[in-house]
């Protein structure tokens, strides 16, 4: 679609404006639609050349508690291509920091900052938790006069959500299929599969049935009897899939969800019991209990070896070829391990397709900033395009 | 007052041109009275979305020999506003660098770069010296050709002073209570207080007497017997009270301290005995020898843990309401250690007063590589004020 | 010369356009003479203030394998001259990434990123040949539609070659005699000098051994027996002297090879077949087999103490006089160790030019990009400084 008329044809939405990002199930269905379309058009404007800068200087914090890159590359790309420059905050600490720490911390990273990236996903029951203790600083620090701007937050994956990954998986589901009412009565299965690791957060598959039940998809959750997820967040999935008219059902066949599939996501994840253990132990700092939990959850996961996503199961998808999703890196069998998630030649057919997936998470965050920072995005963007600075200046 | 009265009624001081900032004293009142003015007026220009960005591009460099969340921020915040982008050096290595090493890396790392921001507080006697070895390298460097522009030097905190703090102090001050003219005759107390951890740098006592003793203050600095601060400084307090019109004294009881103040500071440090000794044996690499020095040093604070400013000190001053003035973090006792330097409900009391003092570091920053870059600040302001460039884009 | 005159006698090269710069020999002679036409230029430039921005926003990767403070300040600043954000991308492991890692990660880090600096000179055969595999994943991602422009490769320092060091050697020579054709029949001696440490990457003398070859020069390469260099780039260096009409010899003897020389370039480096041992030790992690080598290494180096550059050798030079290059830091005989490269009063004599000489990398690494993304840098030259952006504002 031509540019302008695209941007002519936003929605008028401007209660994203001085939101936070933390959870999407906070937000409505045409709110999400709308991050989506702004995300879209700023991958288009820069692919022609038209900067979307908005911002002459600033600061958008990073708070990463656990490593990184894609995200962190994400984040960087969206706030550079913005006009702010990143400022890494440092939280090596172990120990999870709580109250005046937290609201003094918040306010000193703030005086000339507009945005704050959270990474906090190694505790459950405490990720979510800290971005809103951050953010009640922030309101405080606005309200006293103490900063001369809210900043808003973004949550770059937590224990209950990673609403970058999930978007970001969604806008692709979006251009793949043409649009958002396309994705009516697609079925998707988010499905357990095997990993030698242990450990890998719930944020994904929680993300992805909270999300993907919003828009009238039938969405499978499918893992082996013992892998559930935080069942809070599997009765959300549960709720919007009554709400939006899609459907929403937990199985504990990967050969029988994948029937008829039109799109598949097979990724590992522990079971939220094991990371309750896990949160316990490491809050307590038990080094020997967390070896002794990894030994059973390994041992445990070893029983689901067969749960890997091979051409035998992809041929009992739609059409034997089902989009495979995947938020990378993937535990590909006889590549980056022994026995992993997916096959090799399975992956390697759908490889270009999850690096495409992945290079919509910038956009997502960049359009997560700009609908929070103007009150019109869509006369911003008009009034961008016309004005139309380069990216990188042009001959001639 | 309006922004552009403001700035027309800047005194014209350009002796400030092409300077360092690493010693409040090295500077005239008048000088330290003009940062404080280009402080203010660039907070006022950011908060009307004003930018004063005068960087198309260049490096600020950061060299941090300690830790420091607060003052990387301001000084990132800071070059960030201006058009500079940081690029941080890392300086791990416990030894001392000198000769070659700190001439040639001064010259390696400033080839494209505006400005060093330096903090090096570690070793008593050798931070400002290491400040002005690398001054020192930069103006060879400069006279021979090998440096296009001569980077200017600021001061993010020595074994001496650490001015960003103090003026940035002096600014919240003069905003509390309306001008510099106003703060003479107030008393003020800069006051040793408990805490249980040992080994705080002097840097912000003697940067608060020797910056406070310029400007009509009664200056009291209070603390147990041997805690003293270098005496050097404390005689340049003596001498910049007499000759600024105000008064300096020490004193040895928080209590009588306390009696009348208008400004209280209480605030724990090492006593400069004990940092010389540290000092030697940080040189040294000596663990055994800070272990030792650290279990005495302790032992003997523990005496002194009546010197907690709480409810009851703080209704010995003015109307019982003296501003309280912290540096942050602030040890509260029975919030981030079991007994502290400040009550938890006085601290509470000021808490956002703490935060607003805070808020004017980045600023300070600002304005002290303003004054350094440009001959005539007042009129790159007035032009800056006119041009009117969004810090961020508006509707519209 | 003036300034746009220069710009207009620039040659009209455009096939850097889009090129990657890997090593030296896979340029022509008048590619590499662009280069250094237009880092003089945008050298120039910035001394005049004049912008060269050429970018809103955008990324430039760096990755280092290796610690290193010059040459991450150099592509710093080259970066934010033209306009991009640096993002590190930490690559800490030891182990050496391949295959579906690469081609991955080479991606996910190239969404919105304009060029990727790679230093990787640990491992010998790995080095070059891992920037080829970034190389082709970012060709197959560009291929594939995953991202919206291929970013160009910039090598800055492998196993094999460190061009921008020898790149910005050459402009020094260029600009202190005047012009590239000036250093026909000049004799530069690459030699090897005694260091009390080991293990010095081969980059350094195999650079500049095989640039300096192209310019008509007569080039010896002078080191104890057994300290060879890789042999297919000596033979690189032959072939380079006999097609470019200089010449090329290798000597035993520092004395001998100083006798006349022009310029000389006394350096420690570890020998070949040392390096490959320790390239097998290091991919095993073999910590013994790695000290014994060390010991036995260093053992053997002491033998040639006596390969110290001192006023003895300066005197059997041209005139006395050779001018001294050298990639800094220099091991200086008691300066920087007991016994080094070079005596004190040699370096401290040829220390400014030695500074000037590693002021032109960050301008080297600032040509590069510029010729890779635009197709006739001469047009967009002359547009920049027609345009006359401010590097930092002026009065008036």
């Amino acid at each position: 679609m031509d540019l302008k008329k695209q941007i002519e044809s936003l929605s008028n939405i401007d209660n994203l404006y001085k939101q936070d990002f933390l959870l999407s199930w906070e937000k409505s269905e045409s709110e999400l639609g709308f991050i989506l379309e702004i995300a879209a058009i700023l991958k288009k404007m820069r692919e022609r050349n038209i900067s979307p800068r908005v911002f002459d200087s600033g600061l958008a914090v990073s708070i990463f508690r656990d490593n990184s890159t894609r995200t962190r590359f994400s984040y960087a790309s969206a706030a550079n291509l913005l006009g702010l420059a990143v400022q890494d905050m440092d939280e090596t600490k172990s120990q999870i920091a709580h109250g005046e720490t937290v609201r003094e911390t918040a306010n000193m990273i703030s005086f000339l900052s507009d945005f704050i990236g959270i990474r906090d996903d190694m505790f459950l029951g405490e990720g979510n938790k800290y971005m809103r203790e951050v953010a009640s600083a922030l309101d405080d620090g606005f309200k006293q006069g103490v900063l001369p701007q809210r900043p808003g937050i973004i949550n770059l994956q937590c224990d209950m959500d990673h609403p970058t990954q999930a978007m970001a998986d969604l806008l692709h589901l979006k251009e793949y299929y043409g649009s958002l009412s396309a994705l009516k009565g697609k079925k998707i299965v988010m499905s357990w599969a095997y990993s030698p690791s242990y450990g890998k957060p719930l944020s994904v598959p929680q993300g992805i049935i909270a999300l993907m039940t919003r828009f009238g998809m039938e969405v499978e959750l499918c893992h082996p009897e013992g892998y559930g997820l935080i069942p809070e967040i599997v009765e959300i999935a549960k709720t919007n899939a009554r709400n939006c008219g899609g459907s929403f059902k937990v199985s504990n066949s990967m050969e029988d969800s994948m029937k008829n599939a039109d799109i598949v996501y097979p990724k590992s994840w522990a079971p939220f019991h094991i990371m309750q253990q896990r949160t316990e132990l490491l809050k307590n700092s038990d080094k020997n209990g967390l070896q002794d939990l990894e030994k059973v959850c390994l041992e445990n996961n070893a029983k689901f070896k067969s749960w890997e996503y091979n051409q035998a199961k992809m041929n009992l998808t739609k059409d034997k070829n089902a989009l495979y999703l995947h938020c990378l890196p993937a535990d590909i069998s006889g590549v980056s391990c022994k026995e992993g998630e997916v096959s090799a030649d399975v992956f390697e057919k759908y490889r270009t397709q999850t690096y495409i997936e992945a290079g919509f998470k910038p956009y997502i965050i960049a359009a997560m900033m700009f609908a929070n920072k103007f009150e019109h995005p869509q006369l911003m963007l008009k009034s961008l395009v016309e004005k139309n600075t380069k990216r990188f200046m042009e001959h001639g």
